[in-house]
């Protein structure tokens, strides 16, 4: 008797997250260090915003299947903070290529391993306050990406003007999935002026962009192929030679590739095929500490603090203190963060500003400091 | 041949300094400690404030004819401060009783060693601008104290309506002598409100009292026995014992004696004899963190900070750290000072209440950090 045709599995069994944990973002300092980046600080309660990611998604993925992307600087830090993820799916880019080269490296991976396998590319170091609506809109959006092979992103539904973030515009055509609403997707759109992104908000016909996407592996490599062949070649070569096995292979072709953002590379030229689910999930990516005091409890007072302080006529300040005794005393709408070695006092309103001040320690050449 | 009468030999080779360095202030929290107060910091430049206190009379008066009365806790620390004073002028009081007992206890170490002794009265922890022109006040007053027997205080010209210090009016006969102002005090006045300070500023009839007094040791003795016979007859006791032979007596005898200060036991009591010199020294009692951001340089946008930090779209702030960098993004007019196991912000017109934080870090029963 002749075999069946092959037919696709689409269960969920086939879902991968690829998580990407290479940031060196520069805005927590002084808690946030180059060998300590956002992802692996604890922001929020138990656990880094990194094991928060994987703990957020494991009722869909567990750690057998879940990939880490980073740098070699964090590898052996993100190991520790994730230790159910087995040691050779925490992946260690030789170079920051950005987000195109590292997830095609993980849709190879993924494929050698799983010729049906989904991907859930997250970022590492975002928090979302409604987990349970979360798994329900990637289950959503592993089958649409699964069963009629689309490229899907996650959006969040905007909550402000923020000029932030890119946004996506939506299509007309709409469906809902499992309580999901799925749109085809008419644009991606870069951070906006604020006027545009007031418009945005009050259309109620645009998502942010979160970085957070679903594709079959093998949907992402055939994207590739078509709109980046010089990258899709590179991956190859390296794939062939094997990731994991032949690490240097990956150390000598990886740094070749074009850095690049997975948006500018794929889904910006993607004419048809992509599909934005719309997420009332709390997404923030906590950008700064200021956005970590708006999401963190309060006392009376509105002060965001440890035990081992105290505030006199002081409100809505933010401390965060290690070892030392903190005493606030007629201040208001300070972030206050002591480390070690390090003190930050900023105003709330500019806590955006922290990143310039350590570039500015950079060019001190205050490395010990960054 | 008949002695000649006993003539009272007048030169400023009896003069000694009596700096009283037994104070407790918390408004220098966290720098200032139970172990540590102000007059142990280093408020501006090299030398702790008593250090610096003892080196501006030195021109006038040697180590070997200086005394500093303190307090037990202190004494360690004061020694070490002023290794140049024999230990045995530095006097521990076994109980705080302010300052009248403190002085007419000096007096008797003074007159036991000169009866022409001249003193010195001087609190450990203010600073001086002007030291040339102190000396030339304290000349003038010591001569006025010594030749005329009269009670001298060092009155400072006021240059605020400040309602934190004491006053005294000056009566209308008035000379000069080296330069120096020389008025007969006509009141001593307590702290007052804002209206009547800024009356007492407009008038130039007053100055500020500031704790520096100048007498003959046997002046001072015998004002005592008239308008304090009880305590007189206690301190008699005392010095008969010998103060620095007989700790014991003194250890009995000293906290019978009544708390009060040398203004209210005697200045304001006494009707005639009482002169004060009026003195355009820069001085200041440094009350407050503020008042040291006011007294020290400041760089070009007015932050008065270390080398090791730095101040982006920051201004007007005072900055000490120890041991941490410190990083101050967008503040403005805060205090922020880091020692070895705490921390303040307080806003710089705030400063005056940090001595109440302290209060509350007691009643916390914190006193690991007090």
């Amino acid at each position: 008797m002749p075999k069946p045709p092959a037919r696709r599995d689409t269960s969920l069994e086939h879902v991968y997250a690829v998580i990407m944990a290479g940031g060196s973002g520069t805005r927590f300092w002084p808690l946030s260090r180059r060998q300590r980046p956002k992802q692996l600080l604890e922001l929020f309660g138990k656990g880094t915003l990194l094991a928060q990611t994987a703990a957020r998604i494991r009722p869909l993925v567990p750690p057998e299947r879940t990939y880490v992307f980073t740098n070699e600087l964090l590898r052996d830090a993100i190991r520790r903070s994730l230790p159910e993820v087995p040691r050779r799916q925490i992946v260690a880019e030789p170079a920051a290529r950005n987000t195109a080269p590292s997830l095609a490296l993980a849709a190879h991976e993924i494929l050698r391993r799983d010729p049906d396998g989904i991907m859930l590319a997250l970022p590492s170091d975002h928090i979302i306050r409604k987990p349970a609506r979360f798994l329900k809109v990637l289950r959503a959006g592993c089958k649409v990406a699964s069963v009629e092979g689309h490229s899907v992103i996650v959006g969040l539904k905007p909550t402000e003007a923020n000029t932030g973030y890119g946004y996506v515009r939506l299509g007309k055509i709409k469906r809902r999935l499992d309580g999901s609403e799925v749109y085809r997707v008419a644009k991606f759109i870069e951070k906006p002026k604020a006027r545009a992104a007031a418009r945005y908000l009050a259309s109620g016909n645009y998502l942010w962009n979160g970085g957070m996407f679903i594709w079959r592996a093998s949907t992402l490599l055939g994207n590739l192929r078509r709109y980046q062949p010089k990258m899709a070649r590179g991956l190859e070569r390296i794939a062939r030679a094997g990731c994991a096995t032949s690490p240097a292979t990956l150390r000598k072709l990886y740094p070749r590739l074009e850095k690049i953002s997975i948006d500018y590379a794929l889904m910006q030229k993607m004419r048809s095929g992509v599909y934005a689910l719309a997420a009332d999930i709390g997404w923030s990516d906590v950008g700064s500490w200021s956005v970590v005091y708006d999401l963190s409890p309060k006392n009376g007072k509105g002060n965001v603090r440890p035990a081992r302080s105290l505030c006199l006529d002081a409100r809505r300040n933010m401390i965060v203190a290690h070892r030392k005794f903190v005493v606030a005393v007629g201040v208001e709408d300070l972030v206050i963060v002591e480390t070690e070695d390090a003190l930050l006092v900023c105003a709330r309103d500019k806590s955006q500003e922290v990143g310039k001040a350590v570039q500015e320690l950079d060019q001190q050449g205050r490395s010990d400091l960054l």
